[in-house]
């Protein structure tokens, strides 16, 4: 029930078409058809620039598809992360302009293509294996509007390659560090500048570093204030973060 | 805003007395009153029998007073779990009639005694130590209605003495099981039952009982497919659980 | 051993047919005779409504069937759980009646489909993803003789759309939540009803969410005082426990 | 060595005052002074409304005493973290206009109150025990200039709660939510506003909430995508990173 | 129940002096007074020589008297582990010739000292921070009627101490190994004897020590086949099995 | 060297066949010649009764077989754990008696098979998926000369099935218990009797299960005094430790 | 920028070649370039005997022949680890002095074979299954210009194998040791020398092991004071440090 | 037995003055005999520069001024960790030159203060509270007769602070880095220098750094390679190792 169908109740009420009982009894209902109206509103502020997102990880093929069908149907732009090739494929059928990044192993289909950050994202990651998770939040920041900066392998423990990057990154407005091993390079580039820092652990390394745990712990435990931390492997919600940071109108 | 505030509403508009827009509104922002309403009624269910309930860890003496002032104003019953004898004094002032029980650290004031349960509870713990936890578990359960049955020490490295109790226990609608270290009980009772079981780890142990985890595990991964569980040391969760269970009408 | 087999034993006391010392060496071993008993009574309990589960996994198809048919010899309805389509054809050839449901991993005998709930059950789901897991809960209460309600892709980061299904979920006598990730829809479902709920964990999720760690203890620790937990994915459990929960005569 | 140093060390050269040699060993330690120079823009940065914050943890009186001493001969503004009464009557005699709020445990010193938010920062707290936690992050948001609404005491069992003051966070820039036990408010949050959640886990609980791991993980694994973290009962650092997120100018 | 109430029943039976009906309601008892039968041997088979114990730990002192007196009513032997001076001055009120130890903190009351043991039980333990559950393993050995050899101080740094204790340890039945930090000695001893060891972790330590779990973890993965493992800290069940090993006669 | 060596060489001294500088130098070795005279011991010892085992997960079949022909030059019996059929094959070009016990993926070459156990041991299981790692202690435990009972598929949530096995088991030396889920098992039996229980966790389980270690903590936290654990699937060490308490003649 | 270009610079100034606004431009920037300065020292102290190292884990076989490339371009050595026999064979394509070795899975580019250790370095390994790790570390300290003595499969549990060997290790600058499962071996070799002992913890192991932590925790707690561990089977590391420490001539 | 005793024994054979047998039975215990001789070597090898430690903790005053006067009877220098002012009090009665350093906990007595490195150790914290862990290592290295160079509060959040400090640990030839926290100084340092970095991890922090093991973890993942690890806030192990790598003679 939209304010329109509202109006139109109050209208028959004061009418007398609609008795008072009905009118309360429909009325008693509308919390949930009120927050449906919430629901729409959410639809048009994504509408208005951010793109729906399906994670395709424990989707098949085929269930991907329908939801992406029903999301271009409203929606311009579209995002499916942690997918495949073979999805890819599938999904071509129904939207002809859909990209694949094989390394982010991310779809997407970007019709509006309008510019809403207010600044720059950079998005600095510590190894060459990190890479991956690292694509994963630049193409979300970009499907979501904003220029991204990509600064890759300029790990802790050759430090110099990082601050030769330093003009490269000092102009973000926000700034995503992707770090597995012992994810120590949010805290150096955190004590560098006066943005937020959006860190994502990932899941490179052995023995010890269990999965992205060691480099979570170091991100969580960063001496630097300006760091917080999204899950293991997450760049997609990295990306998310920091584009609504960075939002030129934040409504 | 309840039913009749809505009917008085929808009354002004039909007689003109509020315009179209004035209650549209009005009843735009009515899924958090709608919400509200909810709550009305959750206080209603709560007051025919079920006794509103105050964490006491973590809040002061004035805090804790504060809130139990405000609940017994629309509410017969009313427990404070985790709490002291010093805070028990100060409860006194405002509710004389309230009772301290020192094992199970919870105050109680029950006014309305009425009982509620279709059958019987039962609360079985492993060991000595585990009994605080059991007895909050009593206690609750008792102050929600119910009769309650209390079969302590009938850890399973004695199993005869749990089986000599069978009888006491055979007849619950549902049976709370309290136990610490290997946490193994539940799956035991559980075997001999057809009602559902409320397992109850505690933090007594050692070592690598890790502060209840160990039986926490243990219930978890019951053989007995009767089982659930709550946290560690959460006899007051068992207890309301147990008795939502045991409802003679469930609304 | 059952009563009339004492009875006799005893007559052939009293008629000296039987010596004392034959018969004190054949009562000295009737505990375990007695427990037998017990095992029927039980029998007899599971019989007259509730099947006998075989849990698929870490069974061989062969020893599956054999158990299966000894099972179906004593007992009307059947569940075998986490197994799979190979083993299903195999049960088909003892028990043409079977089904297969392929999203719950689950085989069903249901010879004996008498209703036997006091109330509804209402399974929900956060997310497409758990669903087989909810279908087990789902499959294992409907053998169980229980009218179920499916509310499934309502998890808590758009609530909305579970308020729209509140309504299914009101009339409910017992709620299954099964949740991966943060694990966080029991505690809201549990504020908003005053039934039990069963909530679910299940190893949907990545990164720090630990194959269903994450989900399980924020389910253990939920702030809604009406929620128990079983192992993470433990579809079936949840629904037995829910049946008990729900049974129209409990004994 | 700033600019002008280093412009009046090059006239020097060119006026033949500092020969060549001498010249090239400054510049060559240049790096450090270099650095140096970052150090004082990072101070300017800092004095431009952001105060130098001093851990107290771990620190004695004196130790705190003597760096607010330095840290307030060049700035206008202090946060003195996880401190004490004690602590806040030796601040006093230097710096007689500092504050101490009792419940975040924290001194400020702020002469400069210029606000520089663009938008309002709503701070949301789950329970009345989460509440020391929350306030650290207001007060860090207030002495960082921002607006700040405080939200508290509206946990998820009781959504409706929430509900209620959604008007009041609704038109904020950034959110904290501070939360213990499961910690799924941030996940409830994040699913009702398009702007970045920062989200604050709090040691409180008990059991298997293991001193705020279990808040911890379920903000991790929100399933809503605008919600990053920062460590157990770290309410600074989300201030920290809420103001930074607000600045109205970022550099 | 034992066997001569058992045969005085059947015999009543024959003489007619308790009918069939009343015969068969007793017997239907039986189990649990059957299970009392093993209840009984039990306590025999304990008053042969080994002690019944009190876990002190989480009682008070009165519990603990209570329980210790109606022990010493039917047993000659008595331990009272993890208690306290204090407890034992209480306890000697009732058992006069009650003996403390204070670094076990054990208190043993040994009126039946009769020799058990088959051959010698060795305590060997790792540090000197080791030696309170070294004791308790000792006496609790030595309670049961063991000759028990004490080998102190020999960690793995300094192997050489181990091996010139070599020919103490030689000859016993069983070892004890005792330790804490990285839990090592268990495998070296097991590596220089063909009896079983039994190996205790302690909390002894810091850091990544854990408590003891890292001892744990290296006793569970001793590369040596003949060591089994009781729970961190645990000397009195090291002590229990260690004497149910070296039994003379197992019955 | 072994002591006859050791005689020749003193006897070659004393007839001045060998100068005494020489001697020393052969003696000055002699630490870890005698070390290997204590392996020889060890040797000896073993072939009397006790097979060498080799530990195949980890080691090629060629690896293997090399190491299986250097034992059995000396030794009159092997085992060879968690192997394949396919190692067997190559094992039988070397030693045509070998057999192969598929379900606990062991190969023994048993050509001494003199009795050496001083009373029975009982092997338990729980579960039927727990039937392997129970066959491979079996196995283990007959290798070395016992008689073994195996009563599988007794677990507590069925505990008479358990009761009625007593027989079997009561008659035992020393126990052996295998489960997996909760691990409750072994407190039960220990409950039962007054001999030494060997608890073995397995890995079978889902969930919080842990690959095994909600069993073992279980097992480590046992009520039962009389149980000691070794490591998660160790069916080997169980038995190996079994058999060596079992031993007629421990030296 | 070197400190010839900054002469140049500084005459330039002097000269009026470059004006001071450029020069101040140009040295502003200088810290990154004295920073590469930086660079080029470690460059050049990697080129006088210290491989340049890949992590081949995580890299396509492309980026891993790139990154050769560059490297072989200015040093004489590479290491390769954690790589394939696949890759080997496009490694051999720009390298064809290059050699792979299976066990360790590392391909190295050896053409300066310079002794540089002040002493030898002794890799001990507790098993069979270690070798792999333990040949990483010795092919690195190799490559890295030491004498290499290895001592493989000399675990604690036959303690006598290791004393054997002893004379072996003892003259050892710096000693490698490599153990899964309890990792006791460093310990007791650390008590045996005065030397550095790097302990390399591996995954091999099962159960309680956890694919490493057993022994990894059981390093870090070694009571021998002379222990420093690096990650779970991480040779090339220790290889790394031992080389280091064991380096003639440190700058 | 040395190689003296030896000889005269087999002068005593050659003679006739002892037979064969005694000869035998002498010579069969001499690994034991010759392993003392290892421990005298050991002794020498200890006084000749490193002092005899005392672990303080867990320890009784007494029972460290016994061990204390042992050890200072045969060597001159002494260092007990972890202890108070209360036993410094008692040491100073039988060591009247000891010295107490409060912060680090120890006492030392430094009769001998021969310099032994090879070159000068570094000692990097990098927050003030870490101090105490860097004292303990840095007077453990001034012990051992090394000179150190202390740089603290340099950590990486602020990392120009390290770099201005450069050339204080350049020269350096074995650095120790202690952190809290996220652990990531040592990979920065790590990165820098090309000696070996001894990393301490300490329990400073709060969270989810769970008493140092984000530290610790975040070490042994680093992503230099010339990083060993010790156990959290074991200062005195770092600087013993430290000091064995810098030794000038290793033997």
């Amino acid at each position: 029930m939209n304010q329109d169908d509202l109006r139109k109740l109050l209208e028959d009420v004061r009418q007398g078409r609609v008795n008072i009982e009905e009118a309360t009894n429909k009325l008693t209902d509308l919390p949930y058809e009120d927050l449906a109206f919430a629901r729409v509103d959410h639809q048009r502020e994504l509408r208005v620039g951010f793109p729906e997102v399906i994670l395709g990880q424990g989707k098949t093929a085929e269930q991907i598809c329908k939801i992406a069908e029903r999301i271009l149907a409203h929606s311009h732009n579209l995002l499916i992360s942690r997918t495949s090739e073979e999805v890819f494929h599938q999904v071509l059928t129904i939207a002809p302009e859909a990209e694949f990044n094989k390394e982010a192993r991310m779809i997407s289909v970007l019709r509006d293509r309008t510019e809403r950050g207010a600044g720059g994202i950079a998005v600095i990651s510590a190894g060459t294996s990190d890479i991956p998770v690292a694509e994963e939040a630049a193409l979300t920041a970009t499907a979501m509007g904003n220029q991204v900066t990509r600064i890759y392998d300029v790990g802790v423990a050759g430090i110099h390659r990082l601050f030769r990057a330093r003009e490269e990154f000092a102009a973000a407005r926000v700034i995503i560090v992707v770090a597995g091993m012992e994810g120590a390079l949010p805290s150096v580039v955190g004590g560098l500048v006066a943005v937020p820092v959006i860190a994502v652990p990932t899941s490179i390394g052995y023995g010890a570093s269990f999965g992205g745990v060691a480099a979570l712990l170091g991100m969580l435990n960063s001496c630097a204030s300006n760091v917080a931390v999204v899950n293991i492997d997450n760049g997609f919600g990295a990306g998310f973060v920091a584009s609504l940071i960075n939002r030129k109108e934040h409504r």
